[in-house]
């Protein structure tokens, strides 16, 4: 997919000096610079502020146009107001992109910011400048050493995300980090003036680092080019689009937080539809459904084999997969008699879902027969197995460690599975039951195995891996 | 609502002696015995086991007939084919109610367990013993001194829970307690081969000590019967029906469980439709509903005003709100005006959602004039606020020690308040962060604020709050 050309956009992305206008001194130690430098930037690394000498031990710069060597990238860290004056500032030196981090611009539903808004947007485009923002966070690329938080991973990772929010993308890191992946690169950029989604989709469809791409937004200006723009990228690889305002409430909500209008329900159904971009309602969907495309081979078919502790909570973990669009078909009368033979008390279920044990330990002696034989069944296309930790809080000493057992067995079982598996893990509210799900979690996703707080997210996570899968097939019938 | 004669199941609850039938040598320390010991059961606890000469330091019988003074309750924790003998030596005995904990009789699907569950029943009716079960936990009934699980709550409440499902009433136990709830009976009925789900909500309709009633079914054996004795429990009381098996797969895998005939998902729709009773789909929605039941005054109307960081996490809680049957209207322009003076920064949304601010302090510091500011606009009907503590993992050395103290701000600001406010607090995965929330969520619930993991829930409960209480006022205009 790499072009002979570089991307226009590899400049955004690639750095090799950064000015911070606006280089904080009342807290040098979490400002822009210090969040650049303990982060591994290896760039040049420029603090201008007129009423320092020198931020984080980098002699500091009255002005951009006094820096000394050439400036590729610049943040404004500065009043609104001051933001046309500093764009010029940027023109003069030859600055390549401006990510303004302030907000106060159209987004304040007011003549004074849109205005301001409209002056930086024409001095950054007559002088050749590209910008990100403003009213947002700008970049986290971990391989570049780009980011806008100093808590997230260092690690790179292979999922890159288009956010037209900035909180909301902080609250979206840690959810996918917490699931054990990584970003190739993160992008929040707001009020959009220059470079806007389809411009950073673009680059994506293309970017050989990125090969899942994630995008929350509250409005698109130029519809043709976003539709193309999530063509391009899904002949290559999943595009998960959040679509936030699409209630009359939301619309209303969105228009205040990015000034973005933000098209009727009809028309991104049938942008949905027409793309087969996977659809997204919540943060944590998004994040659910990335951790079933990186850690699950797609199934089959919709058929799941239901294995877990209690008869009720089998039946309402059925209801859910069904509702999610799955199926929970009975296994084949030789694969219950084989689990009749295995599960370890009378009256449990082997119809599909089956009951697999009552107490943790039992849990892990049931995974190594008992998967197998619900894997051997034809009738079934992939299985989902949920352990109710939450159940056992104060009862069992040796909770963690049980627990974390059972995620042993159920790990190495895995390996010899010939069907996808996916595994919830319910963790309840005690410190003591949390703590052993998240060590048991980490285990388990290390062997590659998706784990969900609850069979909900699961259904809905392999329901849209199985629809996109689907959907990809239908757009590429000759692959 | 009491009413001059004991009603007939009173005998089921007020047991003044029980016997163990099976009671555990080999785990004397958490079986039935122990476990009812330990639990404050003030009653005479007789232990049957013809290999025992005493168990928990109680004298052992080797039947229920050697047991000398009267026994108003048994439980059987003995093999299924030993049933009919010992329910013969309770009818001997004048035992009023068995409770067969026992599993392997029609849930197996096999002629041998539906015999011997017919034989049992015979004997039973014959004998004039009234039934719990077979293959359920039973009672837990903290006030009496009851439970089928040594970790329950001791405090009484006044919550009480008809459930189909043994494992799942265990679960639900939990999350209701995690809410800062208590119950005032919990019956796991299991295949209802006399006791069934209609004759323990007739006596739930006129207890003094039950406010709300929770129901777990997967099917009911006289619909009629059932119809009534829930039309009967919602002349004085909500009631949340979780119906499972509403699907095709659900269907099957209710049969395998209970062996319950399901009926059709267009039966039940109406029944919600015509009843009023509140329907679930999952254990943790029951247990949001019962929250908003017991902690939020009914709010006026569907509008709702949200408050909190973010303006995508905003927008996207503004979508969930509109999702879930509430609205999200435009604060007055005055409204507007004054919460623009005082959120903490620029380009903040004032339209509603409003952002409240960046930080954990700053949004402690918002709580008390922007609740106040929002509190009263005419437009909303209650409030909704949210905080992501998951953002501020590993960046806030007192993280926990400021989480409190915004739940402090906010608990007291909610005192002050003249609409319903119910607050959401995003935990993250972190123990840092969970051990955070936990903490602030004991602070606000013990302040009567209602606290959900996401907006998601706390929409869904609420919307079903007022839908309650809108279908109530329908059903008695002249109230």
């Amino acid at each position: 997919m790499s072009s002979e050309k570089p991307h226009p956009l590899e400049e955004v992305f690639q750095p090799k000096s950064i000015a911070i206008v606006g280089a904080s001194t009342s807290e040098p130690a979490i400002g822009w610079v210090a969040r650049l430098l303990n982060f591994g930037y290896s760039g040049h690394l420029y603090p201008v502020n007129p009423r320092a000498a020198e931020i984080n031990g980098l002699k500091a710069y009255p002005t951009v146009r006094d820096i000394p060597g050439p400036v590729d990238y610049a943040i404004f860290n500065i009043p609104a107001r001051l933001a046309p004056q500093i764009m010029e500032d940027c023109v003069a030196k030859g600055v390549k992109v401006v990510h303004i981090y302030t907000a106060g611009f159209s987004e304040m539903g007011k003549e004074e910011g849109k205005k301001l808004e409209v002056q930086v947007a024409a001095i950054a485009k007559d002088g050749g400048v590209r910008v990100i923002g403003p009213n947002c966070m700008g970049l986290y690329y971990p391989a570049a050493g780009l980011t806008f938080n100093p808590t997230f991973s260092k690690e790179p990772g292979t999922v890159s995300f288009v956010s037209q929010t900035g909180a909301g993308a902080v609250r979206f890191v840690y959810l996918v980090n917490d699931r054990g992946i990584h970003f190739s690169k993160v992008i929040s950029y707001g009020n959009a003036i220059d470079l806007d989604a389809p411009d950073f989709l673009e680059y994506l469809a293309s970017d050989v680092e990125t090969e899942i791409i994630a995008c929350y937004i509250e409005g698109v200006r130029d519809g043709r080019r976003f539709l193309e723009a999530i063509k391009k990228c899904l002949m290559t690889k999943p595009v998960i689009v959040l679509k936030a305002g699409l209630t009359e409430s939301g619309a209303g909500a969105a228009v205040s937080h990015t000034a973005s209008l933000a098209g009727s329900a009809s028309v991104w159904d049938t942008f949905f539809k027409q793309t087969g971009a996977i659809p997204a309602n919540t943060l944590e969907e998004i994040a659910d459904v990335i951790l079933a495309l990186l850690r699950m081979p797609c199934p089959k078919g919709r058929r799941v084999g239901i294995v877990g502790r209690g008869g009720g909570i089998g039946v309402i973990a059925t209801d859910t997969c069904e509702r999610a669009g799955l199926k929970v078909p009975p296994f084949l009368p030789e694969t219950r008699r084989q689990l009749e033979e295995i599960v370890p008390e009378a009256g449990a279920s082997v119809r599909n879902p089956v009951e697999s044990a009552r107490g943790i330990s039992d849990a892990a002696d049931f995974y190594d027969k008992g998967l197998k034989t619900v894997d051997a069944d034809p009738q079934i296309d992939f299985i989902l197995t949920h352990l109710a930790v939450d159940i056992y809080g104060g009862r069992q000493p040796d909770l963690q460690q049980q627990v974390v057992k059972a995620a042993e067995v159920l790990a190495s079982t895995a390996q010899t599975l010939t069907k996808p598996i996916a595994a919830v893990l319910y963790a309840g509210e005690h410190l003591e039951t949390i703590a052993a799900v998240l060590e048991a979690r980490e285990r388990l996703l290390k062997a590659g195995i998706p784990v969900y707080p609850t069979i909900e997210a699961a259904a809905k996570a392999i329901s849209k891996l199985i629809e996109y899968h689907e959907s990809a097939k239908r757009s590429k019938p000759a692959a």
